[in-house]
């Protein structure tokens, strides 16, 4: 299948185009290597040494045979955009070109226009370009399951029944957001399901959880093809965060309670997840949603299983809680459903502790480039606009 | 009060600072002069002349005898917007700053793109503004009742409390907008929404129904005072291009059956809830919306009160039937509360073949403006992107 990723070069990307090319699909893509620039401009680096794109488009061709069908450029750039697609004719199009940090985007009013533009400018091109050029492919476009913030009621996928006032309807699920980033996701999906609607393109919406993991195993031993781990505050996630921390010796940084409650899942999930939703593609004008997770657990829950881990590879871990820099519920209902995905096959791999052992193994050799930026660990970016630095609150006592 | 307009030189924008200041409010306002432009750019011209800003600020300070105090600029020049509101100190903002038609934003990519980016940039640009310069005041934004599109139910006032799989929530009510022009306006909604919540802003977020109406009574006889009164697909809204339709004899052009309900209001009602919003204030923190409108009609029915109204004032007038440019439902249940502003003590008009004979009156003396862009009154902008001019299909008969 001829497949485009947008944002190629990125955590998921990157992966994502050689999980595909491994299994025969022809692969296209474009990346303006924004994510590069953003891990700068937070003062970090990527935790896992990111590679040149000619290095990695070299390493790629070498490990699997085929060259990547590349073009740097910009989603903003529209005569671009559409030239490519016209060129490449897609079938399937993975959408992972979108700034994805929550706290980021939360910085200032710059930054909050950024992600706007960046994001709903560039996924509306998307939209644009598809129905001009390839109308018949099919959209995977990544929102998050931070789309539906925690409703004191199940999550659907998308779409729910109900009744009010004596009527019935088939409706989307209220999103209630929590931060300027994941709003743009909302504001994502719904042009993405007004698109489908009106202009008969399909698309599957993937409302995902919280990706975490070092590698793949299609990505073998060049260091070339390893994705990115970011550890910062911004694009540092939970775990790929509490994991970098750990092998420093740094305390992993709760922030409130640890209630917080979401799904994650391991990056060779996401991988699988996606190829089903490429493999099996809507019907034309059909607008449907995924919900993407491995399991939910607490924040806490998963410092507790990164700590196990670390004992495991004999590492000491210490869990503090810092006041949070965000504004959010720390203790709620959330019970998400994603019936999709296992009815098509989906196999979630159940096992954190194992996953988490071999990033620490990743991370271990790398220890110098994240001690160097052992300063920025503990967040600054609040939500009420203001930069301060959180302080410790409280201790989880674990038993290694 | 001290009230800002965003907007002040658009349709709604003139006639609220007129208003608002004949109450006794001090009003300060800021345009970009983009309403012009765009109208110009349809091919067409305010059937009623607008006069330039100076002489529209000249003949304000004679009948009110106090200035406007207004300055040109952009929502999207952060630096200004930010610096006017510090040195106003609102206690008020009305955002009428944003690009309101459908048909525009479904034009081309382009035509989207700049929708979204004014839009939604604009309204974000506000919100960080008011944080930093005002965040005590109040902000009366305005969304449209388009934002819910026609679902199988009841449509309340923002929020409904929903029972699913036997847990309840109040949540906010799904919106299903079918324009990209109505997208933005939800993807504002989500951002105000999120920004009362999390910054302790506090907000009305007013679903106003389609306005129509040359005039408001505070505006007199100079002619430098009136409101602008727009007959172009793109933005004249259905009653007004019906009364400019027929004062020049032309066809009143209803899209597919006509069967399409929405909710309605003259100008003079939407004068009277706006200022009901603003002296009324919400909690700090709070989020809330109105309903806002003075009946729902079909668009056919509108057209038969245009044609009564026409008939007393001694013009005939056709129906005619055309396929339907926009992709949305002609036929489908319509029931939108509207109680909030009830509460607060709105009186609707009730009187729409009233409103039309006063609309009548004021158009006939510039039918030559309209006659002269006669054939720009079919539409040719299509919802799947096309551009080809409607052709009839049916016609209504009536008795005059």
């Amino acid at each position: 299948m001829r497949v485009f990723i947008a944002g190629i070069d990125g955590y998921l990307g990157w992966a994502l185009a050689q999980y595909l090319t491994a299994r025969g699909h022809h692969v296209a893509g474009t990346d303006k290597f924004l994510r590069r620039a953003w891990v700068d401009e937070m003062g970090s680096v990527s935790a896992i040494p990111v590679f040149s794109i000619e290095e990695r488009l070299a390493a790629f061709e070498k490990r699997y045979g085929r060259a990547l069908d590349f073009r740097a450029g910009d989603l903003l750039d529209y005569a671009f955009l559409r030239s490519y697609l016209a060129d490449f004719q897609p079938e399937a199009i993975v959408h992972l070109g979108e700034m994805p940090s929550a706290p980021y985007s939360m910085i200032d009013q710059e930054h909050a226009a950024f992600t706007h533009n960046n994001n709903v400018i560039g996924s509306l091109n998307l939209l644009w370009a598809m129905r001009e050029t390839c109308p018949d492919a099919h959209l995977v476009k990544l929102g998050t399951m931070g789309e539906y913030g925690t409703p004191n009621m199940d999550i659907p996928e998308g779409f729910f029944e109900i009744e009010f006032r004596g009527r019935k309807d088939r409706m989307p699920f209220p999103r209630q957001a929590n931060s300027f980033y994941h709003l743009t996701k909302v504001h994502d999906s719904n042009n993405t399901m007004f698109a489908c609607r009106t202009w008969g393109l399909r698309s599957t919406d993937i409302m995902q959880g919280v990706v975490f993991g070092t590698q793949i195993d299609e990505m073998g031993d060049d260091p070339a093809l390893r994705s990115r781990l970011d550890f910062d505050q911004c694009f540092g996630t939970a775990i790929n965060r509490f994991a970098c921390q750990t092998v420093i010796g740094h305390p992993i940084t709760l922030y409130g309670t640890g209630g917080q409650t979401r799904g994650f899942l391991p990056m060779r999930d996401s991988m699988q997840c996606l190829t089903i939703a490429i493999e099996n593609p809507p019907a034309k004008g059909e607008y449907r949603v995924f919900n993407q997770f491995e399991e939910c657990y607490t924040i806490e829950e998963l410092a507790l299983k990164v700590a196990d881990a670390a004992g495991q590879v004999g590492l000491s871990t210490e869990i503090l809680h810092y006041d949070n820099p965000r504004t959010e519920r720390d203790s709620h209902y959330y019970n998400p459903d994603r019936q999709n995905l296992i009815d098509l096959g989906y196999k979630p791999s159940h096992d954190v502790v194992a996953e988490v052992k071999i990033m620490l193994n990743d991370l271990l050799p790398h220890r110098e480039r994240i001690m160097a930026r052992r300063d920025i660990l503990v967040p600054d970016i609040r939500w009420n606009g203001d930069r301060r630095r959180s302080h410790v609150i409280n201790q989880t006592v674990t038993s290694s």
